[in-house]
């Protein structure tokens, strides 16, 4: 076989880019692979979404996969429906796919993997998560002698956009998102990405190549960016660190901490260094080591130029007339750790009246759920209100931390929930 | 197909990890790949790196590939001979091959890699650059619908590790040296790393993939760090940068500008946070944005986990009965920029006595060479001796670069050579 056709489901911003990238750089692709890939079709529920040149155009994907002949279809549309029953009906065919849908993985990903491999055909989702970044090939293949201890990621471009401007022009949260969104990198509706559940999404992805465990992302314990304030990552930055939202996974203790939440990172870290949209993966191994992934994360060229991986790779695939995908199969052993037990060091930031005794009454309360204290500071900015006091903890667990805080946001002298960030190293 | 033979060729650091990760991870990969990898043969030319339990040990290479039947040859012995010859016997009899000789596949890279597409057979060799960092797999497959417009990478993790110990702890290049040595960093002889050599090679075995270009590392303009003083490496860290042995290679151009050399890089670039034996690949990309593969330079863990990579893809390829390697056409248009044209900032260092009209001088032949001057920094260090006077400029060519320094390298008061580096973005 030398010429694979290929239709896309979805026209929207990556949609586009793959359509002129498989346009433009057909020479470039048939040189390095000998195959000619043929856009056979496009579809898109938006009429106006039709490519100006190009092959047929349909705005019911059902449609299209019915009436044109496809070796693979990249499916672009994004969400639960018509994404699904439509990658479905695809893979019951015996046709590969290729998407970038982190949300349609998440919830259906185990389902249609089984699929894919039982019709012997290829799923292909790198683009799913972290933009250009290969990370679903390199844990896959690259890293198949290795075993995973842990990993930390950057992998939503929007906050990490959100961030970077509070750290490095000091924004309010709500200026930096207006920004965002004027800049193009948060959408009209940008819940998914400031709460967690975006980077949720893809950290169960992840868990399910790194782990081999499988898990839904209703089971990660997940905290968003919306309750970020300026001042917070104005002292963090103060004593060394940068605030990034975070995806953890870790098997150190036996069992899998995973989580998604703002963090507090040393200032030399590699992560730290990660600003804007893009994305970062870190991971350790008994092989590898340490190992770093960076690249960007979001827009429609990154995302496209993974697709074009996939495709390009299933179109060799099918030349050699078949697919040896790596199997994974579950770790059964693995359990999730009790979100209440996971260890950490944090950040404490407390808004307390001037008066003599409220630094002794929270010390002794942290004392008492077994908190050590590593660092205060306590700056007079405005003797008439209350004023911020600023502690970094050594490690204690989720439990002591939720019970200590509770009895000091008790206290009449504490003006506002104090505010609890984790440090990770 | 289900079991994998595979005979290893050179039996230490890398040979030796290989064997144990082969043979302690086999239930491991036969559960992720369906594939039992059997070792079948193990050769040293010492015996004394026999394992100490094992498949038939040979102390000659050629009589263990005549009397084992194989499927893949791992050649882990290094240097040039009898590394070629083995590796040209297997691929001619069909045999796949895994090596992590960067020597052999710079000198023979092109010859090996035609001969195992004739024979239609693989040759794998992720672990001669970056060790366990997936570099070669992700130009080829993962970007393979990006063009690559530049890289900047960090490959020797000797003279990485030996700047580290200089910019953070202090130390002379000699001492430095020494403790690299005694860490097991340096080999017996490390000219070959200390002179840029060793990343050379590296570079030419990636300029083939990320432009397509076939390139002898001699074509490569090199300069090391032996020559290297702490006090400019003071001087940058002071100016906000840090030094780094990189190779670089850019076509923005249109020509190839490819060199190793030391250079200054802003203390915020990824790069300038890679540290001690670390290893690290940035690239840019008109997909891709901005990318970079950190990880394991060095080590027989790591070269070890990139060999096992190596050997699972072609396993799960033998079983689909076939290779469908990409096709890397040469680019015989791209030229090599001549040296002397190439441009770049700098910093100079320049020893001359204290006495009116030196600065002057100076300042007059940079000039009057195209040469202007960004900062200065002089310090009255010791007013008896020569002071040092340390300039970043602007850019300029390498030819004027050179012409200005002759001519002020012979000013009467200038009283050792003056120290260029290039400052890289």
């Amino acid at each position: 076989m030398k010429n694979i056709r290929v239709a896309v489901a979805g026209c929207g911003t990556v949609g586009a880019q793959f359509i002129r990238i498989l346009r433009q750089r057909r020479a470039a692709l048939l040189q390095k692979t000998g195959l000619r890939f043929d856009l056979v079709a496009a579809a898109d529920a938006a009429p106006e979404k039709k490519p100006l040149t190009g092959p047929p155009f349909f705005t019911d994907v059902h449609r299209m996969l019915r009436e044109t002949e496809v070796d693979i279809l990249v499916e672009l549309i994004g969400g639960l429906q018509p994404a699904y029953s439509l990658v479905k009906t695809a893979l019951s065919q015996g046709k590969s796919v290729v998407t970038a849908n982190k949300a349609l993985l998440s919830e259906h990903g185990e389902e249609l993997m089984n699929l894919a491999a039982e019709k012997r055909v290829y799923l292909g989702f790198e683009a799913s998560v972290g933009g250009a970044i290969p990370i679903i090939k390199t844990v896959r293949e690259s890293f198949v002698g290795t075993s995973i201890k842990r990993m930390l990621a950057i992998l939503n471009g929007t906050t990490n956009y959100i961030l970077s401007r509070m750290s490095l022009e000091g924004m309010e949260f709500a200026h930096a998102l207006e920004k965002a969104r004027k800049q193009g990198y948060a959408e009209a509706n940008p819940a998914l990405d400031l709460c967690g559940v975006d980077t949720a999404h893809k950290l169960g992805i992840l868990i399910r190549y790194l782990f081999h465990k499988i898990i839904s992302w209703r089971e990660i314990p997940v905290e968003g960016i919306e309750q970020l304030s300026q001042l917070d990552i104005v002292y963090a930055r103060e004593l060394g660190y940068r605030v990034k939202l975070l995806a953890l996974a870790d098997t150190r203790s036996g069992v899998l901490d995973a989580r998604v939440h703002p963090a507090l990172l040393p200032a030399n870290h590699l992560l730290a260094l990660v600003e804007d949209v893009y994305n970062a993966i870190y991971l350790e191994g008994d092989l590898i080591g340490r190992s770093l992934l960076f690249g960007e994360g979001a827009g429609g060229k990154a995302a496209a130029s993974a697709v074009v991986a996939d495709v390009v790779e299933i179109g060799l695939k099918l030349r050699q007339g078949g697919f040896a995908s790596l199997r994974w199969p579950e770790n059964k052993v693995l359990s999730l750790m009790d979100s209440a037990d996971s260890l950490s060091r944090c950040y404490l930031r407390f808004t307390a009246v001037d008066r003599p005794g409220v630094l002794a009454s929270i010390a002794q309360i942290l004392g008492q759920n077994n908190i050590s204290i590593a660092s205060v500071i306590q700056k007079q900015e405005n003797p008439r209100q209350a004023v911020p006091i600023v502690m970094l903890t050594h490690q204690a667990s989720e439990k002591s931390f939720r019970q200590a805080l509770k009895s000091i946001d008790a206290l009449k002298a504490i003006r506002q929930p104090t505010v609890r960030l984790r440090l990770v190293e």
